[in-house]
C-alpha cells in the first residue's frame, strides 16, 4: 500500500449568508491551494467534490472553473461525513496508483437539502437531526448520569476555542448560563447545544509519497482510515449506539491501520454537531471509558477541537469533514498560530453522518 | 498495486416507467447478487451508489435496505459516466487495501435531473444533450464526409442487437428508412439517432485477488482504467474534440495500464447515446483511423455493443456505465447465451459524460 500525504490545505470563512454558488464557494479554498503552487495546476490529476447540494457534475464544473484538467472527477455525498469519505476515496485513488495527486474540495450552502433527513420514515415527521440528538442525550443522561450542565460545558468550551479561529462563524464567548437559558428546542437540547448550519468550503491537496518527498513543504501522512456505516435510520442506530456505534467500529479500524492506540493521539477534531455527540465521541474513540465522556471533557489530556469544532465554527455539511482535516494538518505542521496546541505530531479526525449511522475516523501524522 | 476482480453482475430490465423509488430499483440487481451468495452478505465491505437523482445518502440507505453493514458507503455522481467512475473508486478502495469487497450499484429513474445540463451557460437555452450531438455530427460530416445514412446505420445495428437482450428497452428491429424518416429533432439528429432516457439499475461485485482466488466463479480482472475530464462546458469541448477528446486521452491511459493495444480488444461496449458518438468512439479508441469511424461500423472486427448499446437498451444515466460493465463481464465469462460473441477474453467499456467532457475507459480480462 503506497503512502499518501496531505501537502496543502485551505478553508473559507464559514458564514451564514453568501451570494455565491456552491461552485464559486468551492473555488475559494481550491484557488488558494492552486496559487500556492506546491505542485503545478496542470499536474493535478483528480478533483473530488464533496457536497450535499442538488448540483450535479460538480467535480467537472469546478475543474473547469479552476482551469485544471484532471483524470478523475466526481461528486461524493454521504451526508455529514461526505468530506472525509471523499478524503478516503482520494487516498485510495492515489494509494492504488490510479493517480498521483488529488484536490479534495468540500462546499455547502446553508440551505442545503442535506439538512433534512427526509428518507428516514422511522423518524416520522421528525426529519431534523435534532430529534436523534435528543434521544441520545436522554439515553446518556439516564444510563450514565450525564447532565444538561455537562452538555452545556461542551458548548462553552468550543465557542471559547473558536475565538482564536478567524474562519469560525462564532467569535464571542458564551457562559454556561447562556447555554442553559437558551431556548429549549427538543427536550433536553437547547439552542446553544446545537451546531449551526452555515455556508463554507474547505480543500486539501493529497499526493503520493514519491511526489511528497520532492516538495519543499512538510507532508502530513494519512496513517489510518476507518469507516463504518451501520444503517441509515435512527430506529436502527439506537439499540447499539453505546456499544457498537459506527464511530467505535471505525475507530478500531483506523487505530489498527495506523498502529496506534487512543493514548497516542495528541490533537483531535470531534464531530460535535450537538454537545452530546462530543461526550459520546470521547467514549467511542477510547479517550474515556463508557459513561465517562462528560468528565473527560473537563480533564482529558488530548487537545480537542482547537478550531472550535462544529459548535464554534459552524456546519457547512459537505465541507465539515475537510475543514476538520485542515485543522489537524495545520496543528501537525505547527502553523496554527495563537490556537496552536503544543507540538503535536499525531492527530485524529472524527466525522459522522445522520445520527452517527455512518462514521469516518482519519489518523494523521507529521 | 493489488489486483481487483469482478465476480458477479446483474441488471434490471430497463423500462420507461416504474413505480419504484431509485432505492427500490437499486435493490433489484443488488439483491440478485446477494442471493447468489458468492460471498456472504455480512462480508461485503463497501456499497458505492451511482446516481444523478436528488436523493442523498443513497449508499447508506441502500445498505440498510439490503441488510448489509459495510465499512464504506457513498453516492457518486459524474453525470453519464457516474457508473464507471464509481467502478474506478471501488477498484481503488480494494487495490489500496482499505477494503476487500465492494458492491457497486447504479440506479436512475427516467425523469432524473441528470438529463438536463443546466449549469452550462455556454449552451445558452440548449440544456439538452442533443444540441452538442448536433454540433459534433455537423463537424464530423463537414470534416470527414460522414452522412446521415452512416449514423442511421448505427441505430439499425444496435437496435437489432438489442433483440437478443431480454433486459433491453427496445426489442424490435428498425430499418434505415425508419431512422431517416423519424422526426428530425435538431439538424441533422433524428429521433432514432438518440438513446432514450429510461429507468433501470445494474450492479457488480468487486473483490480483492485474495478473495477472488478462493471463489468458485470465474473472475473477470480489471486490467486497465483510464479517466479524463477535459472540461464541463460544450464550448470548451468543441475545439479539440477530434484530436484531444477525453475518450482519446482516457483510452491511452487505460491501454497503457492494461498493457494492451486497440487490436487486442475483442468485445466492447461503446457509449452510443447518439449515433454519431459511436462513430467518434471508434476513432478515439484507436479502432479506426480519424475520419474512418463510419466505415469501421460496417467492417470492424471488434464485437461492439452486443447488448444493443444505449440505443438499444435505453439510458438510465447513473446505471449505464455499470450495465456496460455487466455486459462485458457476461461476454468474457461466455455467459451471454444467444448474444455471445465468440470466446472473447479481453473487453473494453467506453463511458462518457456531458458532451464527452469526461470519459472513462475500462479494460477487462477473463
Amino acid at each position: 500500500m503506497n503512502k499518501v500525504a496531505i501537502v496543502d490545505y485551505a478553508t473559507t470563512k464559514f458564514r451564514k449568508l453568501t451570494d455565491k454558488s456552491v461552485y464559486e464557494l468551492a473555488c475559494e479554498p481550491a484557488m488558494e491551494i492552486l496559487r500556492s503552487s506546491i505542485i503545478p495546476a496542470n499536474k493535478i490529476e483528480g478533483l473530488l467534490f464533496s457536497s450535499c447540494s442538488n448540483d450535479l457534475y460538480t467535480g467537472a464544473i469546478a475543474s473547469e472553473m479552476l482551469g485544471i484538467n484532471p483524470k478523475i472527477t466526481c461528486r461524493i455525498d454521504n451526508l455529514c461525513n461526505s468530506g472525509t469519505v471523499a478524503l478516503s476515496a482520494a487516498y485510495s485513488y492515489i494509494s492504488s496508483g490510479l493517480c498521483d495527486s488529488i484536490l479534495v474540495v468540500g462546499a455547502e450552502l446553508r440551505n442545503s437539502p442535506g439538512s433534512k433527513l427526509i428518507w428516514d420514515v422511522s423518524r416520522g415527521q421528525f426529519t431534523s437531526p435534532i430529534y436523534w440528538a435528543s434521544v441520545f442525550a436522554k439515553m446518556h443522561m439516564r444510563e450514565y448520569g450525564t447532565t444538561e450542565e455537562d452538555m452545556g460545558a461542551i458548548a462553552v468550551k468550543n465557542r471559547s476555542l473558536a475565538i482564536n479561529n478567524p474562519n469560525a462563524m462564532f467569535n464571542k464567548p458564551i457562559s454556561l448560563e447562556d447555554v442553559l437559558d437558551s431556548r429549549k428546542l427538543v427536550e433536553p437540547i437547547k439552542l446553544l447545544d446545537c451546531g449551526a448550519l452555515c455556508s463554507g468550503a474547505a480543500s486539501v491537496l493529497l499526493v503520493s509519497e514519491d511526489i511528497a518527498r520532492t516538495l519543499d513543504v512538510q507532508p502530513v501522512w494519512i496513517d489510518g482510515i476507518g469507516q463504518q456505516t451501520n444503517c441509515a435510520s435512527v430506529a436502527h442506530a439506537i439499540p447499539g449506539v453505546f456499544k457498537n456505534g459506527s464511530s467505535k467500529l471505525a475507530a478500531t479500524h483506523a487505530y489498527e491501520m495506523a498502529k496506534v492506540n487512543p493514548s497516542d493521539i495528541q490533537v483531535a477534531e470531534i464531530h460535535d454537531a450537538f454537545t452530546i455527540m462530543e461526550i459520546m465521541a470521547f467514549e467511542d474513540l477510547g479517550f474515556a471509558r463508557t459513561g465517562k465522556g462528560a468528565s473527560y471533557a473537563l480533564d482529558g489530556d488530548i487537545a480537542v477541537n482547537p478550531r472550535g469544532g462544529i459548535l464554534g465554527s459552524g456546519h457547512p455539511i459537505g465541507a465539515t469533514g475537510i475543514a476538520q482535516v485542515c485543522e489537524i494538518v495545520c496543528q501537525l505542521r505547527h502553523e496554527a498560530g495563537i490556537r496552536q496546541v503544543g507540538s503535536s505530531n499525531v492527530g485524529l479526525v472524527h466525522n459522522l453522518a445522520a445520527a452517527g449511522t455512518s462514521a469516518t475516523i482519519v489518523i494523521l501524522r507529521s
